[in-house]
């Protein structure tokens, strides 16, 4: 399902104030040397997958010399995201020939069995965390420019000459993040896999905070509205930056398409730049990053500053968007509203669901920022809206939600009409019962939409079976070997991709981090 | 036929004053920057090999804009031995994944069409010119830390992302010699071939002059004793550099083996070492480059310091290899002596040749330096030496002179006893024509070996005959697109490699640059 939107002439409208204050809030980023630990091999078991196996403590590696085709596997420990530093020398006669090596960088170890000339994904195979390296003065101390993300390093010597051999030593990650300490209580629960859960989480979280909150370190690195909402909140009950958030609120008011509408997502370097992606549900959405900002913080004045960009993704949306039938216009398979990944999931009736949800935080915007005009129109609005909801797609027969004019039942759109609170709270805790029986086709794919079904759950009083999904979820992960949460997971398919390769799958995904949030909110004691 | 020598714990004696010398003669690179000329195109076509196919102007680049699996074959016009910068630009939305690409430099258009992953050749696939890079900032001004030798560059867009396409502009090489102005008269020659061949012998030797005189620009890149030889014979008609060619005798001077051994090759980086290969006909040739030095620049100071050294060489060979019958121990299959590549070649006779063909130049030098007992010793030497050749290795029935236990008749012993004397003008001359007509299977392969064969045809009186050989072989080359001369040329065949595989074979080496020196010298009114 390649997913793109590609605008001719992209026009914005740029608000310069607004940038530079976000330019001011670049955040200095922390590093910390993290050295080698152990040597490991990967064998690809053709009944049960790749398989990891202990080789020996990194001091081995310095009983190691290399020739053509040897090759070896470094394990950090732990996922970083930084600068690999090592340090290359010879063993034989002067090097009489460059040395000539493939490194390859994995966050889980499966991805060293995994061959980037067969990769046939739609996003770019330039994700694919590969070097090649010639050596040309020995010994050297290589400290190579980019930033990766990993746990895993493989250097493969593809060749020296027959006359020397490589050794290498002082082998080392210089790793980066902007988050700072974890300033919230730690989570207290005595439940051993809830405990790792949170670890997880935090650490998922901090390793994509960067100069933005991006949404995976391995790959698109990039600040996107929809992950934004849920890094802040999990931000606010453990590093607590709150100036990280509120950079990132002021890109994204401060550079939007001409006529007003967020971009999905935004670029900062080489310069800052608005994507030109439009999703609808994320430019909705920037109501509620908005609104937690505030509440967390206590800022008024960015509040008030930017609340009237929030309050106008609303209104275009209202003005714009919608049909005869005061339900958001379906725009069928363009890219236009995220949900979730997912083969053919039709977004009509969430992207009801997000503006109704959105619009409670906006009424509460318009009532901190005295804008008793909108407090009215929302309020009035939002029960036509609910309305509309309930009479253009709920289907009574089934007991669900459907969407779109192929009347679609989703696990998406039941999940956001209960946060949307179309229903009351037991109709919608009766809908995902309902629904948990029935299990719909369309499921659910990315950890952000299952973060959508716990909240869900959790609101409609649910808390217990929420966490007991929480746990099979994410601790799904923690059971496969995971120290930081992944983009995809699908407990029953270790081969889910929505780029269509695992190749490009990034495993410490920022969106998959709110377990953190949860526990540390609705589970203190558990 | 794998050669190498490889010494465990490798000791050598060290003269630091000689080696400050050396040093301290470290020349400046003159920089050069040459924009790329055209595009081209080169297909493979199965019965007649490569072709090159002119695709357009370099400005029509500006007009293409490259996105996955597309390349472009930028020509400049000429061999360049530098370094390559080029900036990337991008067409279309924001680029939103690096771009991914592979660079492939060339001396000779058909290296284009040569896949490394097919390399089985003996020396390191590392001196296959490939880069593979990730440009995770665009725009982007790259200016590659390495230096290559090429004149066609292949640019191939492994990947960039749908939203994108990458754009290539202000591509350009600093080329870089340590060579300076041609001082020489001009050949004045009226036959235009000469006048080409001339001319890429001249090219050929500047762009193998960097920090020393390199073999080849785009493998080994090091100082050989017996490449050196020749460079400097060619040298002094053309940039009389002569600073460099005293660098480099000081070089192989001040670090030797430590029973003084002069080492066949030197590195200079990262810092001043001799190799741990020892060939006996570079060592004695030490004696040949100094008197030619001497000659040329009248540098008495650098002749006296660094005479003994060139009699050491001679001595150890006199003292330490030879056998009963006055000739050089045969040492087989070790690679003791090069004389030539070449599958199988016996060594010995050449091995005897060269030390009688030194020893002139170190009587000469003995006498200069007023040591009239070498000079005598020499003189005496020399008669039986030459007496031994003849009457171990001269084949009364053949006709020519053959080699090792198994009497193995091959070019290089014939052409060797006739540039050390052995027989008088004559014979010599008759030996030349006969191993003409009779043609030895052991053939001569290297361009080193055929600047011998002519000028021992001019040591005979055959200049006529030397010039036709020489319009032949380097004229070939001229004919078959050359602006440089090539390490490895055997017209009747293409795939002729002493490595294995072509892909390694060098374009531009130095010890083909002899024709300039020839015809300079021989024959200035052609």
């Amino acid at each position: 399902m390649p997913a793109f939107s590609i605008i001719e002439n992209f026009k914005v409208q740029t608000n310069q104030e607004f940038l530079d204050k976000a330019a001011a809030l670049e955040p200095a980023l922390y590093e910390e040397t993290v050295t080698a630990k152990r040597l490991v091999t990967v064998t690809a078991d053709a009944d049960n997958g790749p398989v990891l196996h202990p080789q020996g403590r990194i001091d081995a590696l310095s009983d190691m010399a290399f020739q053509k085709g040897d090759k070896v596997i470094i394990d950090f420990g732990a996922h970083q995201t930084g600068y690999l530093s090592f340090t290359a020398t010879t063993q034989g006669s002067h090097y009489d020939a460059p040395a000539f090596l493939k490194l390859k960088f994995a966050e889980v170890f499966w991805e060293l069995t995994e061959d980037a000339d067969e990769y046939n994904g739609w996003l770019s195979r330039s994700w694919i965390q590969e070097e090649w390296l010639h050596l040309r003065i020995l010994p050297d101390t290589v400290r190579l420019p980019a930033r990766y993300a990993f746990r895993y390093l493989q250097i493969e010597v593809i060749d020296t000459s027959p006359k020397y051999a490589l050794k290498f030593e002082q082998i080392f990650c210089t790793s980066v993040s902007s988050a700072g300490k974890d300033q919230g209580r730690p989570y207290q629960g005595r439940d051993e896999l809830l405990k790792e859960i949170d670890k997880a989480s935090v650490k998922t979280l901090k390793e994509c905070m960067q100069k933005v909150f991006e949404d995976g370190v391995k790959r698109d690195r990039r600040l996107w509205l929809g992950d934004l909402r849920l890094q802040a909140r999990t931000n606010y009950v453990t590093f607590q930056n709150y100036d990280l958030v509120k950079r990132c609120l002021y890109l994204f008011a401060g550079m939007t398409f001409k006529d007003g509408r967020m971009s999905a997502c935004f670029f900062h370097e080489p310069q800052l730049q608005a994507d030109d992606t439009y999703l609808l549900d994320y430019a909705l959405l920037f109501a509620s990053v908005l609104w937690d900002y505030y509440e967390a913080s206590g800022d008024t004045e960015t509040m008030l500053e930017l609340y009237p960009a929030a309050a106008e993704q609303i209104d275009i949306c209202l003005n714009t968007m919608m049909d005869e039938n005061h339900t958001v216009s379906d725009q069928g398979e363009a890219f236009w509203c995220f949900l979730d990944w997912g083969e053919g999931l039709n977004k009509q009736a969430g992207a009801q669901a997000v503006l109704i949800y959105s619009m409670r935080f906006a009424i509460r915007l318009a009532e901190a920022a005295k804008d008793e005009r909108r407090v009215r129109q929302y309020a009035s609005e939002i029960e036509i809206l609910k309305k509309a909801a309930r009479e253009q797609f709920w289907d009574e027969t089934q007991g669900m939600f459907v969407s779109g004019s192929m009347r679609q039942v989703s696990w998406a759109s039941q999940v956001w009409m209960v946060l949307a609170e179309v229903l009351d709270q037991e109709q919608s805790r009766q809908l995902l019962l309902h629904t948990r029986r029935f299990h719909p086709a369309v499921r659910m794919v990315t950890p952000y939409m299952y973060h959508h079904y716990i909240d869900a759950l959790i609101l409609c009083g649910e808390e217990e079976l929420a966490l007991e999904e929480l746990k099979r979820f994410w601790g799904g992960m923690i059971q496969a070997g995971a120290d930081t949460f992944w983009e995809v997971y699908d407990p029953d398919n270790r081969q889910e991709s929505p780029y269509g390769s695992t190749m490009v799958n990034s495993y410490c995904h920022a969106w998959s981090c709110t377990p953190a949030y949860l526990l540390r909110t609705f589970y203190r004691h558990k």
